[in-house]
């Protein structure tokens, strides 16, 4: 259940309501969902009944939730959330695409992606500075610089960034440079992570674990949302399974029932999704069919030659057509 | 690789040829396609180059398959696979609907869905008269009656049947009523019912095991190309993940795979592929996108009556909606 | 719910018993365990209370079973079910190994085998004379031939003969040939081949499909059980998962649960469940330890030439020393 | 490759030799494995062939290691890593049983806990004091103070330690109380806190990831072992799969594959491994027979009032007869 307090409540009234509750054993976690004060109610029920609570002159409504999760829930939230970014909005009608090379490899070659995934008609460029990489003899990524050169090329054609925090201890430098933090799948539920981004007040995508069930992605989202940051965007990049001819198995399904359940914009990266250049039109147009707010595209000058996951990543060319088909689709599905 | 025989060519003839090729160590599977008689090499090469078979008087050309599989492979057939049906074109640039209950109930509710299914603007009325059902004590379908309901209910509404076949020693008799056999993903490996199903004029639709690769559906397919069938459609229907939150995970990246390596068409199940009725129309419009040549539904009058997959089955009135969004979908890809 | 019926009962008996129970609404499927005659209980109860059905003069006792399998279920049966096999006592408290070639080659050298096979230790001989095969360009088995060959070597070395039936029209040949019908994890749920085993006497090992989950594994018991073959011997073979670096996943939770759940013999395949031979020691021992009633194992004269699994293949000496590491973790828990 | 330098070898002579392999583009990273000093090849080679390189002088040998993982590969260390805690000898001839409550609950029941692990002849207390929970709203550990209950009740029994690391942040404080680090499986890939703990002198355990690839927790070791930290302790802990009988699927073929390819010590978690605490038994039997070095089990006085995880938690009776059974097996093994 969630509580919701009405707007001119003072902080000494909060206090002494949630004393109140306490004392009834009732357990709650206050947070901000925008400007609007809640608790969130943990556990079983004390010796207060919802009718008593929802009398209580401090609280405006209460939301039955009968879901592990609570903020992340449509019973919480009616209308969907649309993450606002100086004029692109993630969640709404539009369709948002994110488009970028793996890592940010140099300042000419991410300035010139860049260009490109403008003139493709993306609002969004991707581009990793921190790199997990499954060896520690991989390419790390180029750090500091390389958020330097990614946020300077964005700037320069007009776009926004999104790139992908892995060390609770670079939020604050990572934050400088980005619109959008990314959470990557193998940090889907790193619990401090979530929770210091909790407390920021920057949007987070968070990717689904390779490993995940849908039910423990909303619930990765609720570390944040708990935290007051209501800005969270969802993320399914495929599931391992046992096919071994695609490098992941995109989900779409995942798609489908997070906007049943949930109030929070989704986005597809059928990049990682497939694993496979030669696939990735296809499922982009899957995936905005589906329901899908966005996409996440690794795109590069010469794919060829990209430091990694060169075998998923498009040009520009074949991004040009892809953003082509993706508008068809999302008029016949209503979207712009 | 494939000896493609010139057909002029008598039977003595290729008698003969097959026996020099036997001397020369090399094994061959004679196969019919459409009308054109075909030897698959099988395993390695022996004593004649490939430049002294094409050289041979009665080879019209050869194809070099690297493949697996061969039959099935797109470097064994260039143009797409279209499997006719009196009208009905599977394959082809339209889009088909197969639409019906899990299994033939009564006479008077197969009627009723299928003027509904008709109205809707499905082509194909799907329902099981046989059913393999998981434990002995399920309901196990109408058999031989079933089929007769499920066929009459189809000539009264000007549609076609599909139907499943399970046991080897039922192909004569549903073959009587059935416009395509389907296989079911239980039975995608049993061997000795794709054999004779290759001996059958009739299209076969293959379902994808809920375990199987990409490359072990293509091999299944195949059993039946060398039987000199060549009409099998392949079926995603969802595969074992962990995920509980749905029945089965819809892999469309197979779709875009199929469609990739094979000639062959490429049939989507969502109903099965989420086995959740509210997530069916979101993944139907997601497969035609992904590229997919038709559908197969669940539908019922009253899908909580359903003798079986009661909660994947969706109404007649739901049905029409997935129709249209469909046909919009398909003509923002530039299907008809 | 189960109705033992006693033992003295006529026929007639039984018919005007069973005609009462369809008159309250209570549907039942008669079969037999043994001697004794049962009738299962399809579905929800009828108008009789199970106090009255007791109570009826011809019932000796009933069984609650709430599982969806019932026949498979330890509450149908406590005392372990053993598989006698003049002499070898499958279930017991003894270790019984299956061992041979993944497919009979030649009379020689299955002759050959059989020999190391038996001076091993163990007590069966397996091979297959028809195999289900991934592609049909692979080995398919020497067929007849084969049954006959394998026969042979296992009479000449005084071993128990388990070769695999794939075609439910070859059931009253390799019956001739064989003691124990082997069903591949493919057909686990070709419920055809199961309903027509269930007609046989001779013992059944029912192999795990690669996708299935341990209910639907003893769901397809049933099957053969309800039949009135009451000599189903399970068999875990591995599971398909995203571990690239084994052929498949080797589930002894399986077995743990297995045991916990039913009252039928279970056998472990470590050839298969790992796919590699240097795991396959280790394997087996963990398999004994974790309650198994014996293995199925591949071995060779020669495994690098054998025609299929030759990565999994132990040899002859292999064998020995696994036969001896396994008695000893037998012992130690208890078995001999 | 690795290069293993001579032991007398000065800073300067380090430096300038490293100065050399960059000068001929050979990039390597130093570390040290116990005293000694290594340095790891990175890709490619450069200038300089493998003859000369072991032909200098400051140079001991080369190992040559064709592996994604380098230190963490058997080729790289032929001993078997004994990893020795004042008495205890994890990866040596003994089995170590590690056991505890899943969290540190209250003070009182942490000390009767570890009395009952001590007597039981277990070495090892477990216990969480920071919990990685799916959701923000359940149990999240008793931080700090849980540290301090669980380090006293250690001391007390006279056992030592293991205690989750979840929070980079945490490490300085958790090292003191702890002697083992517990590297949670949905960390396994956390690469920040991977490269701290490489940096630390405590041993830590790493469990491998639910989705992960038997390489991939090798290389998540790997980042640990470049740090010098070289007492790494490798954990199966169950995979996800489509099985929903069990909560996770124990893999036992991981620990005979992983005692093939690397020197680490080995151990298995069969409560969560199985999720239920009727398997707990047979697959400590089972993993022990595998070839696993110690197990980690999760106990508490009254299963059924844990606070979490209680489902699979066995009673201290329950681990006395586990303790038993494993010593046999571990007998019959050729362990002590």
């Amino acid at each position: 259940m969630i509580i919701k307090l009405k707007n001119e409540i003072t902080l000494s009234q909060e206090k002494s309501f949630r004393q109140l509750l306490v004392d009834k054993r009732i357990e709650v976690i206050p947070t901000v969902a925008g400007n609007q004060k809640l608790f969130v109610v943990v556990g079983r029920f004390g010796e207060l009944s919802k009718r008593e609570i929802r009398a209580h002159p401090l609280v405006a409504t209460i939301l039955e939730v009968d879901r592990p999760y609570k903020l992340a829930s449509k019973l919480a939230r009616r209308q969907k959330t649309v993450v606002h970014l100086n004029g692109v909005k993630i969640g709404s009608n539009e369709t948002v695409i994110m488009a970028g090379p793996c890592s940010v490899e140099t300042k000419s070659l991410i300035n010139e992606i860049a260009k490109g995934v403008k003139s493709a008609g993306c609002q969004i460029l991707r581009g990793g500075a921190y790199k997990p990489r499954t060896g520690p003899y991989d390419f790390q990524g180029l750090g500091k610089i390389g958020l330097h050169f990614l946020k300077e090329a964005a700037i320069n054609s007009g776009l926004k960034v999104i790139t992908e925090i892995m060390d609770i201890r670079d939020i604050e430098l990572v934050e400088k440079y980005t619109d959008i933090f990314q959470v990557g799948t193998r940090n889907m539920q790193n619990y401090p992570l979530l929770r210091e981004l909790g407390k920021s007040r920057k949007p987070v995508l968070l990717k689904r674990g390779m490993w995940a069930t849908y039910k423990e992605l909303l619930l990765a989202a609720e570390y944040i949302l708990l935290g007051g940051n209501e800005k969270v965007i969802l993320c399914e990049r495929g599931i391992r399974t046992h096919v071994p001819e695609t490098r992941f198995t995109l989900d779409l399904n995942a798609v489908a029932y997070l906007k049943h359940e949930s109030h929070l914009p989704v986005i597809v990266d059928p990049s990682h999704g497939t694993g496979r250049a030669n696939l990735v039109r296809a499922m982009s147009r899957a995936a905005i069919a589906a329901g899908a707010d966005g996409l996440l595209i690794e795109t590069h000058i010469d794919p060829r030659k990209s430091f990694s996951d060169a075998d998923q990543t498009i040009s520009i060319q074949e991004l040009k057509k892809l953003v082509k088909e993706i508008k068809n689709v999302a008029h016949a599905i209503g979207r712009s």
